[in-house]
């Protein structure tokens, strides 16, 4: 018996390494004979760099460079060991949690550091990035990146603009000259679940602004330098970069990516599972195990455990959905291709109780262990079949 | 498929039907096609009658007799449709609940009425009886029974003794030319789940006599009544009443079923399992559902999820046991023949949400659902191989 099981972390509780472990140890116990593929999963946020290294025993790089208020920051990235792609997390570079919240100020706030890291992989030969958005810091619709890329937003004196979104407003125009051929080569797969278009009221700095120390007034001078700033891009890429799904994500950095690198933005879980292959490894498998801390309403919508559920669906692969909780409306992810789901709890509990480690990891190693040994028992009985001719 | 539904009550939340009904429904979502076959089990305690007249579609009846303090109490009894055994639970004719508890007295409760329901049924004809011990307010070694069925237990005057464990130390012989000869003919299952001798600090008096009302000195003065009945009954038998495992049962009843009428002791559960002919019902079953309230040291010792496990073993069915709680130490449950446990809790909730009716009927419920969602489409699988000839 073959067991694949790609699971999310239960937030608070397990990581996915965690319950990937645990759920092993269980259908150990039930059947020793059985093989279990464990890929450790993210959704392209927090994680996402450790968990694709992991899945394709890639490695991780540290390197200094430009942080968000233009200190230095040592960051970390990914490099698979697959293919070789680059795999960045934003919030890594020019993330929140590398600024004091006093310090906080998207004015300012530059994701240069993400191009430095970008064109100098491009110097040692990598051609294919994957980028985490989310987390980030800033608001200069990725004109930093852009800039450490050899891009050049000029002013009306013909002067290069400063760092932050707080120069948006000052661009007329941008030139491409110092831009490094090769870039036209890489490609750059973009994780990001939102939808925000690049700026007004659904925008970067409506939306997400505030979270990042923008004051009422600060939003609206964003909000200004976004349009303005989408203004003279459409004319110099003869496109429009606002109304891109997922423009506003990260300050404006998906507005970038889309617009002048040409990067496609997926959500997190489809470039997950793209990048990881996970298709390849649903061969021979006679289980999915997937999962994670609550399963409700909102799993249905693009989740881990409905992506891993639909590739399995391809080759008819029962799906077992497995998680703290299990709300009423879970009942729909059976519509999603989800076979079964259960709840790991062994009774009443507090939260508390539940979401310790030491007791949710024996709960679901617990059980993993009994369904597994009733489904070997079933699918053993097969054997028994006996063929008549 | 065909799956056979035998579970215990959740006590405190659902009866055995109540969870059968929960489970069936489950299975029917999961599989429209099942056939699930559902037996109501008790332990030989309250509900035994209930339980063995649905199974196997006999009648209840009601019958005036005396009750355990001389009073008039209408007992309900059952005749069961297969073979038309005639069984009695002790409680409903002399137990505790019948009595307030002011008046609780053991020196003078009797089991008269129970010979009064077994004489009356032989005179219909009826020669198996089967009795559930259990919840008796009573301890007079049984003999209030053996007088309404015929038996004089005389004081050294050669008087009939009177009612209950006070009058126990007076008798100085027993005559039995008055019972009647088709007692020969009958047969006594009784069902038994301890295993205490008569008299001494195991017996009946000093285990079972305070719940009964017995203060110290009382309880002392039942003992002194047990021991002196064994012996005047040795030699009256020729045999040894004492020392029976389960003699001490229902103030001394079983000593009086077993050494007076020829009764054979058996566990709630094995009674029960061997009146409704449970093995003969395993036939062509492709899983089996049972279970109770909590699942754990205890299970182990004879209850009803491990004596239908064993059943179904014989028969190498899978048995899955379903409960409110699952401890750690449940484990054990798969040496004696459960295949895999499973909590109905689908998240953290305290015990009174955990209890509700309405919540475990959902839950069980669901539970059920998804257990089979993945077992009919393991087992569905099974038609899908290829025999290669």
């Amino acid at each position: 018996m073959k067991v694949l099981v790609a699971i999310d972390s239960f937030k608070g509780s397990l990581s996915s390494q965690e319950c990937s472990r645990a759920i092993t140890e269980g259908i150990k116990i039930a059947d020793q004979q059985a093989e279990v593929l464990t890929i450790p999963l993210a959704d392209g946020g927090e994680g996402t760099v450790e968990a694709l290294v992991q899945a394709t025993q890639g490695r991780i790089i540290q390197k200094t460079v430009i942080g968000p208020l233009g200190q230095p920051v040592l960051a970390s990235y990914g490099v698979l060991g697959e293919k070789g792609e680059v795999v960045i997390e934003v919030a890594s570079v020019c993330g929140l949690p590398l600024i004091p919240t006093k310090k906080k100020n998207p004015l300012v706030a530059t994701t240069y550091g993400i191009g430095e890291l970008i064109l100098g992989e491009i110097e040692n030969g990598c051609r294919n990035f994957i980028i985490g958005l989310g987390g980030s810091a800033t608001n200069d619709a990725g004109i930093g990146m852009l800039q450490a890329l050899g891009y050049s937003f000029l002013d009306e004196e013909g002067c290069e603009v400063g760092y932050g979104g707080g120069e948006l407003k000052r661009i007329q125009s941008i030139n491409a000259s110092g831009v490094t051929s090769l870039l036209k080569e890489c490609t750059f797969k973009i994780a990001c679940d939102v939808n925000n278009p690049l700026f007004g009221l659904n925008g970067a700095a409506y939306v997400f602004g505030p979270q990042k120390g923008a004051t009422e007034q600060v939003v609206k001078e964003l909000d200004e330098g976004l349009k303005h700033f989408a203004q003279i891009a459409a004319s110099e890429l003869k496109r429009d970069i606002h109304n891109i799904p997922g423009a506003g994500a990260a300050g404006g950095l998906g507005a970038a990516f889309e617009g002048f690198l040409n990067g496609q933005l997926l959500s997190g879980i489809e470039l997950l599972m793209d990048t990881i292959r996970i298709e390849e490894k649903m061969a021979g498998i006679d289980f999915v195990i997937t999962g994670e801390g609550r399963l409700d309403r909102q799993t249905a919508m693009g989740k881990t455990p409905v992506g891993i559920a639909q590739c399995a669906g391809k080759y008819a692969i029962p799906v077992i959905a497995l998680a703290g909780e299990v709300t009423k409306e879970a009942e729909t992810l059976h519509d999603f291709g989800i076979t079964s789901f259960f709840s790991i709890a062994n009774g009443a509990m507090t939260i508390e109780e539940a979401m310790n480690p030491v007791t949710a990891y024996a709960n679901l190693k617990t059980t993993s262990e009994q369904l597994f040994r009733l489904v070997s028992l079933v699918k053993q009985s097969k054997h028994e079949i006996k063929c008549e001719v």
